[in-house]
């Protein structure tokens, strides 16, 4: 035990050894029943006379904060649950570089407000993944359990930075049968796609870059590039996706040094960039020298229509990093995505991702990589466009029946979102609380928009985690808090 | 399938898709078996009429990439693994933002030489863990089971960005019973301690900022700090450890935004920072506003001497920030580690990692927590103490016994390592090739050392992976190196 004594102080070294137990018993910092070091141990560890060390100890016992059981121990007596700390109270005695520009993150999400609301059937449409009901736990479950019999020590080592080799193997595989040739070694496994994010804008950026933005666009790239201090340059979406001719206004005007882009199914508005400008986006890319990182994170959950190639798949030249994830596939708390990127860059981000963290868990890349085949893979998605398009299905008729028709919303080929344009002057901030009180939640638009330039007038709805009737309950609920609001 | 055609091209759309296909299946990208969509399914896919893409599938079938099952569908015939793609052949044709100031990674690691070497028995001490074979598998194994069965989707779910709350609970109690008062909410769970070190790193500090280490100091540190293109300042280290008067001198110089140290047991030379010193430590840190990282990996592996608190332990103050990580009692692949930090800073640490990857596998998390409890911490703790010092004292013998006394070292109390120094003039990078061909392999001193004041005639050797005889063995051979080179 490694006590903080101090010889020089004028409190004498028992009250010191006593006072450092009690506080720590007192704030449940000490668990419960944990076994103290025996006094002649803690004599010299702390280089002391064992009575000094017998003499705190008695004073604790006498407190009734610790008791000896004989031939046994000496323990700590059970205490509630430590109350949280607050940091606020006390913020100017902290050290001032703890002080900085900093986001709140202290407004409560939908979630909790709907939770919060206590409605007997609460139904969230605010989730930004798939639905993890659609995951075969059993299945991953046996294949976790036959890969630690199988790798034993070696799946609990460490691994290679860009990641287990044979799940690269894999991905390549899955992506060039969905379009897109790719080489194992133009792969790195990162921890989430969240991560390959984070990568890109870390080793190309620094504090004050500017980085493009469509907008709305994801809110989890939002506070990236706010966390790096980045400063975001926006240029809306339209029906055809980013809006190439205001983009090229930005490129002349702005040092722009990434766009950030997610061309199909775009998150939050459901909506696809059209090819041809794919190949202007590339080509501008080009002509800018600007990197162009492509979120293409549920690129192929296509339910019609006709499919568009991924803009890395149109890019022999390395200008796009394509950052792509098995969230919607497996489930997000694995925490297992991947970048693509071909030339100089795949080395460098290789290092930077070592720099970061060394690697991504190896036991949970082998798991994955032995329950993803391409044969799996492909079921699995058949299925997962199946159930999500029946469920788009269900949300766009309840949408067109409960809520009024000045409430505007494209239809979207793919992916999990439906973008709903509330009437001018309306907020989708204002509707979340009444929504809550009825029952269901949203992602508030204001969430997807870099601070300088919020739309509040539009929201998000996951159509892809509950059933139809739910989904036809849950637009219901919309239309009445919607009422509410006017 | 998302291929990418282009309508425009004088190349007929046959002969695009069956392009793609081909290159695919030759560069090994699409996986033997794979089966190809439907010419219907594609067709459609594509916008097509189904005799163009019957006409590339006949294209392909007749060089024998593919063949078809009747009734079953289109399939890929088997190839070999892909060759590995190269990249610096034709860098000059990648965009200009490939390229920058790059450290290169291609020298062979201390273990590759050993293992290119060849030799029947080689035996290596340049490891920067402890011994894997500690760890029972099989426990973690059953109790990995365990946490999916109980807790099934919710631990495959996205979980709290501060890490799993029970586990944090369990990091307090460990910490306070080891000898630092520590409450849950003070606690983020990194994924490994290098992770910790980077978002420290990468919150407080940017491009070009003053970092200052210790030297030799833990090379992994020095990936990170050049990866960040921070500017690394150096102050060497002498018995009591980092030289406190040197280190003054410096914040006095120079506009210093982060100190690193490893006051414990520290990496590479084992040594400890002495009390006084870390009470002067602290109090610098203070006067300068300048915040500690405290590096603990291995703070509680001690063989004998008095207990050291941590620095965090003596700062009421929050000016140290603290990483450690459960790798010496787990394993390092599972990539678990932890800040502890008091005041403001921590919610800005919470929200960096957010940011940064979302969360750490709340999976891993569920498992560790189920695995580690204080009885077990603390018996494991005991075993692995009594093991390593064993070897340590098996490899002080044999250094004395083989090698002659000019190479000098401090016999470390705790820790994994002894730090060697040849005598002046003899390089270790000069050994370490000999070393390999004699069947053993260590740590060179020289990536120990910041690029403006490396000290090559230093060496690591772990004395915790290896089994007493192993070890000298292991010295025997290092004693034959040593007198090939001079």
């Amino acid at each position: 035990m490694r006590l903080p004594l101090d010889r020089h102080s004028d409190i004498p070294l028992y009250r010191q050894i006593e006072g450092f137990l009690r506080q720590g018993i007192l704030s449940g910092s000490f668990a419960p029943e944990t076994r103290l070091p025996a006094t002649r141990t803690l004599a010299r560890d702390l280089g002391l006379n064992r009575l000094t060390v017998e003499t705190a100890y008695a004073e604790l016992q006498a407190d009734g904060l610790i008791y000896t059981r004989s031939g046994s121990g000496t323990y700590v007596l059970p205490r509630f649950q430590p109350a949280p700390v607050a940091h606020t109270s006390s913020d100017l005695a902290w050290p001032r570089w703890h002080h900085a520009e900093m986001r709140s993150v202290s407004a409560p999400t939908p979630d909790e407000l709907l939770a919060a609301a206590r409605q007997p059937h609460p139904l969230s449409l605010a989730n930004g993944t798939g639905d993890p009901h659609l995951f075969p736990v059993k299945d991953f479950h046996k294949i976790m359990q036959t890969v630690i019999r199988r790798d034993g020590i070696a799946a609990l080592e460490y691994g290679d930075p860009r990641g287990y080799a044979p799940l690269r193997r894999t991905i390549a595989h899955v992506l060039t049968s969905q379009g897109m040739a790719v080489h194992p070694d133009q792969i790195l496994i990162t921890s989430g796609s969240q991560q390959g994010l984070a990568l890109v804008s870390q080793l190309l950026l620094k504090p004050g870059d500017e980085v493009l933005v469509e907008t709305p666009t994801y809110a989890g790239a939002l506070d990236l590039f706010r966390a790096l201090n980045l400063s975001i340059v926006s240029v809306p979406l339209d029906a055809q996706g980013l809006q190439i001719e205001r983009l090229e206004q930005r490129l002349q005007q702005r040092l722009i040094k990434l766009i950030y882009t997610m061309p199909t199914f775009q998150n939050p508005t459901g909506s696809c960039l059209s090819t041809p400008r794919r190949r202007q986006l590339l080509a501008l890319a080009d002509r800018y020298n600007v990197p162009i990182l492509e979120d293409d994170f549920v690129g192929d959950l296509r339910y019609e229509g006709r499919a568009q190639p991924a803009l890395k798949a149109l890019d022999p030249g390395g200008h796009v990093i394509y950052a792509s994830t098995f969230s919607k596939m497996l489930m997000p708390g694995l925490r297992v995505g991947f970048l693509v990127a071909t030339g100089p860059i795949y080395d460098r981000l290789v290092n930077f991702k070592r720099a970061s963290d060394l690697a991504t868990s190896n036991l949970i890349q082998r798991a994955v990589e032995a329950y993803v085949t391409i044969g799996r893979y492909q079921a699995h998605l058949r299925r997962s466009c199946q159930i999500y398009r029946q469920r788009r299905d269900a949300m766009l008729t309840s949408i067109k029946r409960q809520l009024p028709a000045s409430v505007q919303f494209n239809p979207p080929h793919g992916g999990l979102f439906v973008w709903l344009r509330l009437p001018a002057g309306l907020s989708s901030s204002e509707l979340l609380p009444l929504a809550c009180e009825a029952g269901v939640a949203f992602a508030p638009g204001r969430d997807f928009f870099p601070a300088d330039s919020v739309e509040d007038n539009g929201l998000r709805l996951n159509f892809a985690t509950q059933q139809p009737a739910d989904i036809e309950e849950a637009i219901k609920r919309l239309g009445i808090a919607l009422r509410r609001l006017r």
